[in-house]
Formats: C-alpha cells, sequence, structure tokens
C-alpha cells in the first residue's frame, strides 16, 4: 500500500478521552472512530489488524477440528425465554421491538440459538462429537463502556459450542479449546495464561479465564511466576488425542495461576516466594464446560448407541477477537506508540523514502516494495512528500515491526537500512538482503 | 474436509415455506436456517460460499484501489437527522433505544457514517480521491421478509463511498465502481448486466443497477440480447486512466438495457425485433453519483488548490453479498440441485468413495484428498459409510462443479472417475490426471 493513496489519519495530539495506552494509540495511529459510546468504526489499519487476528482464530480452530458457521446479530426473544435467560439477563441486553412489535434482542452470545440449530438438524451419537463457532459482532449495553475496543458494546467475539455424548467427551472437548487458544495466542505475540474462574451467568463448573498481564488489566491476578515461562511453540498436536491433549493442559494449569475470583491464598503461600506474584490481567477469552445446562432447557437431545434418548452434553468458548487489538497494544508498545508482533501486523514492513522526488531512491523503494509483493508481502510504503522525521515518527507510532529506510546516501553505497521497532537497532546491507530478511522473519507467521 | 466429521445436514424434502428454487436448494443443502423471519444463520455449507463471495470483492476492490474499513452496526441516530433522513426512512428503519434511552439504529446503508468519518479526518484536496468501503451486516425491517435470503433482514451488503474533488472526479470514481463490479460479478460465474435506474431514497441522478437474468426476478427488465454478449473478462485496466474505464462502460451501456423503472419504449422499438428481449431480473448491486447531497447537508468540506473550501463530491456503490447466493443459484441450477460456478463453490471437487471401508479405495481417496491439499484445494470427501446413489444424491444437490469417483472396478483398472457437475459427463483417468485437471480448472479462480 502507497501511503499517499492510504486513509490513515494519525493524531498529533493526545486524545483527552482516553485513559489508556492502547485506547490512546488506536486513536491517535488512526486504527479507530469513535460513532456513539462503546461503538466504533474500524478505519482502515485497525480493520487490517482485526482481520488478521480473526484469520488467525479460524486457522487455529480448523486446526482443532472445529466447524465455521455465521450466526446473524439478531435473535428472537422467545429462544431465551426457553433457556430461561431473557429475564435474567438484564439491562446489559439491547433488546429491541421490530416493526410488527415482535421482541428481538442483539445478541450477547449464542448458547440458544447454537442449542436450536442443533436440535433442528442433530438427532444421533453418530454425528458426534460436533464443534461449531462463529465470529460475529455481538452487543452488550455496557452501563459505562470506557477503554476503547477494551470494553465496547459492540464488539466482535469468536464463539464455539461444543456438542458430545458424555462428560468425558465434553470435556475433551474443554481441553482441546484451551490447547487450541494457548497457540491462538501465541501467534499473537501474547502470553495469555489460562485461570480457573468463576462461571457467571453462562453456567458449569469447569472454566477458564485467559489473561494477558498488563498493568491496565481489569482483573487482580496470583501466579507462580514460572507460569509465564511456559510455550506451546511448534510441537505438532494429535487433537483426536484425549491423553495428548489433557496432559498439555496439565502442564499449563498446575502451578498457580487464579484470578481474585477464585484466589486461594493458602495455595499461593506455598509458591516459593520468589515466584509469588500479584499483578493485573486483561481477559482475551474463557472456555466453559456447562454440559445439559441448555440441553435439557431446550430439548436437544441425542440418541445413544444403546438406542435411549439423552440430553446434548456442551459447552462453549469464547475469545475476545476485538479486545485483543487493545490487550496487545497494552502488552506490546513503548512511548513512541504500538509494537506490533509479527503475526497481527497490519503491513509486516514499512518503507521509508527519505527524498520523495528523487529519481534514484523513488526507483529503489519502488523495487523493494514490488520484490516483497512479488513474495506476498504487502509493505507500506511512506511515499508522501514529508520530512524524514515526520516518516519515523509515522512509522514508530503506527508500529510495523520491521522499516526499510532508503535514502541517497546508502544507495550510492549500495545499501539500504532494515530497523527494528522492537529493538532499535538498525542495519545496512542490499536492498535484496533487506528483502530476503524480512521474507525469512514471516515465513513462519502467514 | 471429510463429510463423517462436517455439519451438512441436508434435507430429503422440499422445505413447504420455500417458494423460489434458491431458497428451497439453500434450505435442502444445509446452507442456511431461518431463525426468525428474514433473519437466518448461515450453516457451514453457506458460511464457505459467503466467505467466497466476500473475498472476490474484496481482490477486486483492492485490484480498483478501493480502501477497506469497517464500520459498526448499529448507529446514533443523531446522524441521521443531520442528514434529514431519520424521519424519512419509515418503518424499513429498525430503531433502537439503548439502557440510557438513547435513540440509535441498525444501519440499513452508511451514507451518513462515513460522511462523518470523512468530515472528522479530512480537510484538503491533496487526500483525494479517496475511496472506502465495507463489507458489513445491514437490517432493514421488511414488511414481508421472503425468498429465504433474497430478500432477508438481516443482509450483508458491500457499500462504498467516493470523496472527489470534482464532478468529473466523481464520475470517475462512478466508472470505476462499474468496470471493477463488472468483474467482480464475471468472477462469479455470472453475467450482470448494468441498466440505468432509478435512484430512490440515496438520491441522485447517475445510477445503474446490475441485474441478473432469472425468472423469479422481482424487476422486469427490457433489453438487447446482444447486452448478454458482453464480457470484461482478463484484460487488464488501468483504473486510473480516466478515458480507458470510460471506454469500457460506455462499451457496457450502449446497448438498450431497462429496468420498468426506466424503460422507455419507444428506444426500445429501435433495437432489431429479433434481439429485444423481455424478462425478469435479480439486483445484485446498485451505483449512485449524488454529488453533494450529504457532504453539504452534514458539512464535509474540502480545500481546494485555489484555497477556498467546497463540499465533496461524493457517490456510493453497493453489492448484495448474502443475495448473490439466491442470485447464483437461481442462475445455475437444475433439477438436481445446485451447480456452483468455479468461482464460488464452497469446496472446488467433491471425493465420493464408493465403497468405505474397503482398504483400497480408501486408500486411493486419502491419496487424493492430501494431493489436491497439497495444492491448495480442499475437496469435500465423503467417507461416510453410505449407498453411492445417497452420495451421488448429495454431491448433485450441494453442486460441487467436479466430482472424482472412487471404486474398486476403476481402481483395478488404474482409473477413478471425473465427472462435471455443469454437463454430467465423466472421464476416466489415473488419479493423478484427475487432480491435475483439476488444478488446471481452478488457476485462474483462486
Amino acid at each position: 500500500m502507497r501511503l499517499s493513496r492510504y486513509f490513515l489519519p494519525v493524531l498529533k495530539e493526545n486524545p483527552a478521552e482516553a485513559q489508556i495506552v492502547s485506547h490512546r494509540y488506536m486513536l491517535r495511529a488512526g486504527m479507530i472512530k469513535q460513532q456513539a459510546a462503546g461503538i466504533y468504526s474500524w478505519l482502515p489499519l485497525g480493520y487490517r489488524v482485526l482481520r488478521r487476528i480473526e484469520q488467525i482464530v479460524h486457522e487455529e480452530q480448523a486446526r482443532a477440528g472445529h466447524i465455521p458457521l455465521l450466526m446473524p446479530t439478531l435473535q428472537p426473544a422467545d429462544l431465551w425465554r426457553e433457556s430461561g435467560r431473557y429475564d435474567d439477563y438484564g439491562q446489559e441486553m439491547l433488546r429491541i421491538k421490530d416493526r410488527h412489535e415482535r421482541d428481538m434482542l442483539y445478541g450477547p452470545t449464542n448458547e440458544e440459538m447454537i442449542t436450536d440449530i442443533f436440535r433442528s438438524h442433530v438427532g444421533s451419537y453418530k454425528d458426534l462429537p460436533l464443534t461449531l463457532y462463529h465470529i460475529q459482532w455481538k452487543f452488550r449495553d455496557e452501563m459505562r463502556p470506557r477503554f476503547g475496543v477494551m470494553r465496547g458494546r459492540e464488539f466482535l467475539m469468536k464463539d464455539g459450542y461444543n456438542f458430545d455424548l458424555d462428560k468425558d467427551a465434553a470435556l475433551h472437548a474443554y481441553n482441546r479449546h484451551m490447547v487450541s487458544y494457548l497457540r491462538t495466542y501465541e501467534r499473537m505475540g501474547l502470553t495469555a495464561i489460562p485461570m480457573r474462574a468463576a462461571s457467571g451467568p453462562i453456567g458449569g463448573d469447569n472454566t477458564h479465564e485467559f489473561l494477558v498481564l498488563a498493568s491496565t488489566g481489569e482483573s487482580e491476578v496470583f501466579y507462580d511466576a514460572a507460569v509465564t515461562e511456559l510455550k506451546l511453540g511448534d510441537r505438532e498436536v494429535d487433537f483426536d488425542n484425549r491423553d495428548e491433549v489433557a496432559g498439555i493442559c496439565q502442564e499449563f494449569t498446575t502451578l498457580y495461576a487464579r484470578t481474585d475470583e477464585t484466589h486461594d491464598a493458602a495455595l499461593f503461600d506455598q509458591i516459593p516466594e520468589d515466584r509469588r506474584k500479584v499483578g493485573r490481567g486483561i481477559e482475551v477469552g474463557q472456555i466453559f464446560y456447562f454440559g445439559t445446562k441448555y440441553s435439557e432447557a431446550m430439548g436437544a437431545t441425542v440418541v445413544t448407541p444403546e438406542g435411549t434418548k439423552v440430553p446434548v452434553e456442551m459447552g462453549s468458548h469464547g475469545i475476545g477477537v476485538s479486545r485483543l487489538l487493545g490487550a496487545i497494544i497494552e502488552a506490546s508498545h513503548d512511548d513512541k506508540g504500538i509494537i506490533w508482533p509479527e503475526g497481527v501486523t497490519p503491513f509486516p514492513v514499512g518503507i521509508v523514502n527519505l527524498k520523495q522526488g528523487d529519481a534514484s531512491t523513488d526507483l529503489a523503494c519502488e523495487g523493494l516494495y514490488k520484490a516483497l509483493a512479488a513474495k506476498g508481502l504487502e509493505a507500506l510504503y511512506d511515499d508522501r512528500e514529508e520530512r524524514a522525521g515526520a516518516k519515523f515518527a509515522t512509522m514508530d507510532l503506527i508500529g510495523l515491526p520491521w522499516r526499510i529506510t532508503v535514502g541517497p546516501r546508502g544507495l550510492a553505497n549500495g545499501v539500504v537500512e532494515l530497523t527494528s521497532r522492537r529493538t532499535g537497532e538498525s542495519e545496512e546491507m542490499s536492498a535484496e538482503a533487506a528483502v530476503d530478511r524480512i521474507v525469512q522473519v514471516y515465513a513462519g507467521h502467514r
């Protein structure tokens, strides 16, 4: 993308309404614009990151064998009357009447609707196991929306639902989600720690939240420092192998890590003192096993191999897709701006032309731009007639992890400069070598 | 995808509520499920086609230089009070009050919001031309939703908005959209004819609708048969070249083609009689030039090179993404089911195992499945223990354009069978040759 043709409305001033760094940088980098309290437009740069995050979620769901579909944003109230949650949900549910005065709502979650889909089409153990998920906009009418996309009213969520014949199979689905989420967050450059949680309005006993450590987090967290060292990495996982998947879950949930809701001071005190940590965390996902809570209420049954009808075992599993942009920025920034992890960056690399209009630098930049494109990497090429300082400031603010700087002096020596946003370190090399390096960096990411 | 692990709830019976073939087949092929009047869940197969269509739209918008973003589904009423459309829009607008009794609405279109984004961030001719678009769910509270996704209430639309300094530039944007839409529809296997239209509530004089000929279409259309022979094909288009783009538009709009709204009997009668056609059409898109209607009302101005402030010139351009699934099926089916064009098919090819459980056919099918996957083509492999007839009927119903049939008799001769859904013709060949053929067919499509 050539910046002269892009829409990247960066702000020089800090917006007064933004209280936390992610909100501030998302506004300043021209990623979002507020349209109403807790309701945002995703401007082109923000939209690109949102799509990257969605893509990673889809890929990791596919790896775990989960099937995507898409449920609508609006739901009939009657479904929620069946489960009994229509009255329980309170003012956070946005209730709507259509022109025929029928009661509708903007879905805050989809347990009822997915159970309705299941009961309409599935009736036999032969069609199990089944896990369906979607990535769709939700609405929760928060009393005081704040912190930008971190606590918005209209927000994008991945929510998945497993259907299984018995509790063991459903717990395997629970574990499968935990493992797939671990890799999902790692690919986004995050350390997201699964912590035992309280269940809230979804119901169910087995539930873990995934928390990203950040001083602006909404939850107080207590953990063993060793838990932050755990990595799933690239290991091959057979998601059909219950023992293997359960083993990984055990590896990631044995060390103490809890939110204030489930904190146990006695257990916490058993951690060696130098590893005993108290901090704050941002919730970026949650998994639940809740058994037959919805299937019983809504009559979603399956016939067992023995010929009896039983309510199907279920769980639900969510990732806060739009909120993740905020969480990633909270976890990865400095005083100049955002530092995107390679997995989610809106553009893999920026090209800064130090002397726009100079025939040789223009030619070199175009060559770089096309060589990267030929490798499937779309650079953001700052081809504006601007001072170098302004170009660097924009690149630092929007946080592309790599920058290639092209100027007449370097070109005279046959080199360009490759700079890491994270370390700030620069290295001179030929344009070809810079392209090769970028290709290599992203080989594992796209 | 292995069918034994997929969620494809096909129906044997024709659903009573479906009046037109696309609605019937989408229900029978397990593509959609109605959740309320005019509100659908997109089951996995339907969701895949929806994503394919979105992908083509994005690619063609990128080719034309248009920039994607994403606006929210809910909008504050105040924006619509500024343009004067809040009161005009009538009962089709879904009006909502949030917990603080603020007036909101579920966006039926986005002229107001995009104008608000523009005026907040752009003030100079230097940032023009600019075209922004999004693909987002809309809601129109139709009195009588019907025909499945063809006239739903919650529907997915691509809507784009151009911002230009003067009328000539805005008309170039209009033409650019026409040309990019021509290729968009062609890639979906459709002949969509641009027809002069009436403007309706968007406003503006220059407007064309794109209509797909189908006997179930909602509009009566009058056209010169020669117009259906026009093809844009693979020609390279320089979207910055005004004359070139205008020339293509002229090529596609000179022959007579109008809806009943703009029909001119005197002009129509000048067409040679054997080419004079009256039929019905499904609207799948519309483009508008409306000048300064919204920019004046909402104060979206730019400073010209001469230093004066003028309201920005605009137009808006829509593609009915979810409705396209219905339109494509109306245009491409037979009495056995859907016939997907290669560009939008949910899976490029189906594999039918005639003897599931037989070691050699299972092995051959797995080999085919993996060989196709290695080429980036995800087959739908029917690995269920079902009769051959049932497997064929499912494949015919869901309409994958190609099927590879693997049976013990063929394998004994070293061959599988490759069948075209469109022609019904089959050919025997080695498994390798079948893979090569499929790769070749899709080379231009993905």
